[in-house]
């Protein structure tokens, strides 16, 4: 008990105050506390690996519409996984790893509810917090689920070289559809290319994306799945096909502004060619899970799936990882290594 | 003969130049031209009413996106009911009443492909433009497919006094649903309420409606069948409940904009309320028109739906009923009695 609880000490990481534009890392505090004692049916879990994504800016807002449901002092949510140190439940071992939204701290006192028991021989522990957990089943079921992709559908995502849209990127491969992403780097479009075989890759930042789509795409997009938002999904949404589908799983370009900005109006563009668009959240497909985990860890092992991790290493650094990765300074899952 | 084809002449309505805003009387070109001959396999049909549509407008664009497919120079495009005068066809008796794509003109030659036959005993002709004809099916398909409604749903209709809008929330209460309405005049409403049995109905041009529809629906909004776009359906949209639909009929309220206007962007907000936003055209289901027709006339029959028509009278007249119907001074389906 010594090593695993020092002076029955934990560290967690508190919301200081709500974020004006991009977070910034006096926007968080590290705050030490005692631990409160494992009463019957809780468990101690040791943390091992936090995860920093996309969302969390949007629980930091104030807007409930955006996500916002955070007070000033809470602790940040997010996902973690780490091992069952101490068990006063029967349903949990010592030594099982566990995922859930345990948040950003050291150690976590539970009763198990809406924890993930994970099999570290499947799969190093860290992918259940990317290609095995959140951000793999939120590619795997929207895009398959709200998107509707059959063989030669164009599908283009947007933020292709994070967690999801590599993935979304990948799964579209294995459907036989056409795929073009789109990155902010020479970097990640060339692994993009060269990596994960996508037919196409965009860089925003310094290329013509609605040119180079249009000649990449001739007939047109059939699924855009949105990470991003913005400009760059205006111009998507103009070039989709009749019956084409949009899956909104981020708006990353607007998580910063305090403000919504101002842009043209596209609903009526939607009518004449029968579009839907879709915004989702994974926690809908919550109770199939084990049906994604399962299919995404086969491929996987079959080698038709890839990821890449951005580790962030130190506890104290977890603020860091949420700032690179609403910069787009990653490439693949952010994972901060406790 | 005579009587039937006076002179061999027809008059049709012509795109004159492209309207800018609003259409305006001098956009369309009244012209006397002579009949072709029916060939072998045509029929000619005497048309009696033209229909007037907010979806006219978009044709007389000049974005695809936006609907945009007509030369200056062409026949205004637009549903017509009239009776087979001279037949070369087999599969259309003299005096068989037939509904289509016809155009404003008062003959139309054709080979009866796409032609609609019409029972006129089963209800006026004129309601094959209407209730059943595309509006009703737009109304029927469009809610019932795209919208999804369950019985207790929470369902607003914009442009609810319209052809299309009345039958929507008409349709809704059959459901089960509650059924707010939203209309520009105190009249329409009143009509939306005592005659149609709506919950409620908000008068867009003088009430505050984020506040009513609040007030109205503390539970939140389920459904939304969109007419007409802009501010009111971003209203709307902000208090839609998790899991809400969108079906996109129709975006009245822009469509004589030459530019697309600036609006703070949503589509972030759908994410965390699995919104869905679908935009439709009621040819995709060209297939079941049949199905559709059958049972909207059974809810006529048994008194569970009504409509109005709003006449105008003379062949010369057919620019005025469109412009009524993007005014909004139309009660009901707009028509146009030759």
């Amino acid at each position: 008990m010594e090593d695993l609880m020092p002076n029955q000490m934990n560290q967690k990481v508190l919301l200081k105050k709500r974020p004006v534009g991009m977070p910034l890392i006096d926007d968080f505090e590290l705050v030490n506390y005692s631990l409160s004692d494992i009463d019957e049916g809780e468990i101690l879990i040791k943390i091992q690996y936090l995860s920093a994504d996309p969302y969390q800016r949007g629980l930091l807002s104030e807007n409930p519409l955006r996500g916002g449901i955070l007070e000033v002092g809470s602790l940040i949510p997010g996902g973690a996984v780490g091992e069952v140190v101490i068990s006063r439940n029967p349903n949990y071992k010592l030594g099982q790893m566990v995922e859930g939204r345990l948040g950003w701290q050291k150690y976590a006192i539970t009763d198990g509810v809406g924890l993930r028991k994970i099999d570290s021989d499947l799969a190093p522990i860290s992918t259940s917090l990317g290609v095995l957990g959140m951000p793999g089943m939120t590619a795997y079921f929207g895009f398959l689920e709200v998107c509707m992709p059959v063989p030669g559908d164009v599908v283009v995502v947007s933020a292709a070289a994070g967690a999801v849209g590599s993935l979304v990127g990948q799964i579209a491969k294995i459907m036989g559809c056409k795929v073009i992403g789109i990155a902010g780097s020479k970097e990640k479009n060339d692994y993009l290319i060269k990596n994960l075989k996508f037919d196409a890759a965009i860089n925003y930042k310094v290329q013509d994306v609605d040119k180079i789509l249009r000649d990449e795409c001739p007939e047109g997009v059939d699924v855009y799945f949105d990470n991003v938002g913005g400009t760059l999904s205006d111009i998507v949404i103009s070039q989709l096909n009749v019956g084409g589908r949009v899956g909104v799983c981020g708006q990353i370009s607007l998580y910063n502004m305090s403000e919504p900005e101002l842009a043209p109006r596209f609903l009526s563009t939607l009518i004449y060619r029968n579009i839907r668009i879709e915004g989702f959240v994974v926690y809908k497909w919550n109770s199939r899970y084990s049906e994604g985990i399962k299919r995404m860890a086969k491929w996987l092992k079959d080698g038709l799936i890839q990821y890449e991790e951005h580790i962030i290493h130190g506890f104290e650094n977890a603020p860091q990882g949420l700032i690179d990765v609403l910069s787009g300074n990653n490439l693949g899952k952010v994972i901060i290594k406790i």
